[in-house]
């Protein structure tokens, strides 16, 4: 009888990070599309758009004016889903089951943007390292300031590209959203960490780091790598090239990043240099401008002790599955169900591979 | 100083079923939204679209030939994520902390298709209660021969309406993915259930039906409801309109829902009764085909006790926020950190409320 094989046959991968299973179902891709084809920009943007309300100089929505910066910029959000200062209702521990069943607490917190540049017509795939180097000194910057409010706790840095990934502005830009409480996804995170180092008494990306990166012939799901970050595409990855990039070395947080380095910006120069290979990567797989949904993971900052339960770390969620046109659409089954994917990890892992780190746009023909 | 008000300040939610929170920001609404617009499709669809491969008599992608069928018609898909025979790869326990990280199962199942109608333009909001009796009769059918399969566990109906929701064809269609394996977000829903059940020794979603029901003034989350069943946005909703439809009486499962009534098939027309009506409520709020995906949660079929931890209901998830071309993107700050909203559920009930269940195309003006 046939052998069960990884690129052929439906299975799931167990996600050990948050506890949960993904279907992958590799034989998919040759099913045809007719659905939804989504809307590429080809053409060329201009440097500085005088209708943007993020370039040098503009107006904003809400009447402010940007000030003609030369690097990065940070502002509050002009309309942001959370406030440092509103009023407060307390979560009350009750026995009753029907309080139980409508259970709310309030959130105070910050919503900043980040622009990453005056030019209003390029990503981060096609800037230099040195730039996105700026760019990581603001996000520690916005960081540290976070956490200098005593009731923030959480820093979540976060950047949706492309109008596929709800992004409202092309021009260069993340978010970095504050709160008072622990988002679920860490919290998530966290408490399987804290089991695995209860259990192993090791921290599990330290370990997962360890095995794709030195455990594993032709290391099949290790996309580019450098002296501080890998990047990876996890062996339960959901999106069709969704990837992580991981700290090599044990630490927590922004704050920690360039704490005991010799060389205090070796490791922002490898978190640029890792960010700017892997967003070349997306861009040069379809030769069109890879919208995704990116961000950092990284430990509290509530006071608490977090060295075994967080490990620096990036997720890159991007959307395009077969072409610059057709994506995957996570929806019916995924969300009544279970994620499911059509290409296995090592396949995405293997066409990431293939592409170039010089992007499409300037290569020599 | 100010009150906490629901209705203006940032909160969390808690979602009892999953074990998880929600941040609702009501105050965001005001945004102005400049990224991308949904196209909505005006134009009416001919009742049969010879080019359509669901249509009766048409052939299919892989060139099998629909027949003349004039009810509901059913067929394994042709593209199928899961077989019912293929090799298979068993989760082995391993104490090794690398074999943790990388583990996997291969799952055996099957995908059907359902057609709801011969007709090609029609959506359920818009059919006859007695259409959608055929509809539900249908998922019966495939519920009770896929159970009949003995390595199948679980059976997941779900309907993807719209391209906006991933649906490659208008043609009115839901599928049933039946798995060996039970999925992430039953599983969840389950494991919350049996805590519930252990603390307070009643059903969560009795209770809730009881609450929401029962003990609120003014009801401020019902939709609609029958003698069968009640339609809510629930408290912990995390899509703008989302609404479950749960069943007032304590059954588990397709499988179960006739059984013990007298008249055999008042919960079949209850059922077809509240989704047309919640539906046609959608279609109203916009004026629009309202997409969204929909499914079915109920016990697995693995042999074992669910009288404690499934009731049976159904989720649906529609993406439209403030207009037929605007919808909720849950991307960055959702998929990393925790799922947000705009407006709160009592926002988005009664906005549903005030909906007429006249369908806007049958209403004399
Ligand atoms: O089978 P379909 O309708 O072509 O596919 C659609 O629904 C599936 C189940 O939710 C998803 O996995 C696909 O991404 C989506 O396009
Ligand atoms: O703040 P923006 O960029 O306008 O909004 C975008 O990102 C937010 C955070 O992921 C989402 O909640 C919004 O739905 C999305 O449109």
């Amino acid at each position: 009888s046939q052998e069960f094989s990884f690129d052929e046959h439906s299975h799931r991968r167990f996600n050990p990070l948050i506890d949960s299973w993904v279907l992958c179902s590799p034989h998919r891709t040759k099913r045809p599309w007719q659905g939804q084809q989504e809307i590429v920009e080809y053409e060329s943007k201009p440097e500085y758009d005088p209708k943007c309300y993020l370039c040098p100089g503009n107006l904003r929505a809400q009447g402010k004016k940007n000030p003609n910066y030369s690097d990065t910029f940070i502002f509050i959000n002009d309309f942001a889903a959370l406030k440092v200062e509103q009023p407060q209702l307390h979560l009350e521990d009750s026995n009753d089951k029907f309080a139980s069943l409508l259970k709310a607490e309030s959130v105070r917190g910050e919503c900043k943007v980040i622009c990453f540049s005056p030019k209003h017509n390029i990503t981060i795939a096609e800037m230099s390292e040195e730039v996105v180097v700026h760019v990581i000194q603001s996000w520690i910057k916005v960081y540290q300031s976070a956490i200098a409010v005593p009731h923030i706790n959480y820093v979540q840095i976060f950047e949706n590209k492309g109008s596929i990934m709800g992004c409202s502005n092309p021009h260069p830009h993340c978010q970095v959203w504050s709160t008072e409480s622990i988002p679920e996804e860490p919290r998530k995170e966290m408490v399987s960490m804290t089991k695995y180092y209860e259990k192993n008494n090791s921290c599990m990306l330290c370990d997962y780091v360890q095995l794709e990166t030195t455990k594993l012939v032709d290391k099949p799901r290790v996309v580019c790598e450098n002296d501080s970050f890998v990047c990876v595409t996890p062996y339960w990855a959901v999106w069709p090239y969704e990837t992580m990039v991981i700290a090599k070395f044990h630490f927590t947080s922004l704050g920690e990043m360039d704490e005991k380095v010799e060389n205090g910006k070796k490791r922002q120069c490898d978190l640029a240099n890792i960010i700017v290979r892997i967003t070349c990567r997306y861009d040069n797989v379809f030769k069109c401008s890879f919208p995704y949904s990116m961000g950092i993971h990284q430990a509290p900052a509530d006071g608490g002790d977090h060295s075994h339960d967080s490990h620096f770390h990036l997720h890159f969620y991007p959307p395009l599955l077969r072409s610059p046109t057709v994506k995957k659409f996570l929806v019916g089954y995924e969300l009544l169900a279970e994620p499911q994917r059509d290409l296995t990890p090592e396949h995405a892992a293997s066409t990431l591979k293939q592409c170039s780190e010089i992007h499409y746009k300037h290569e020599k023909v």
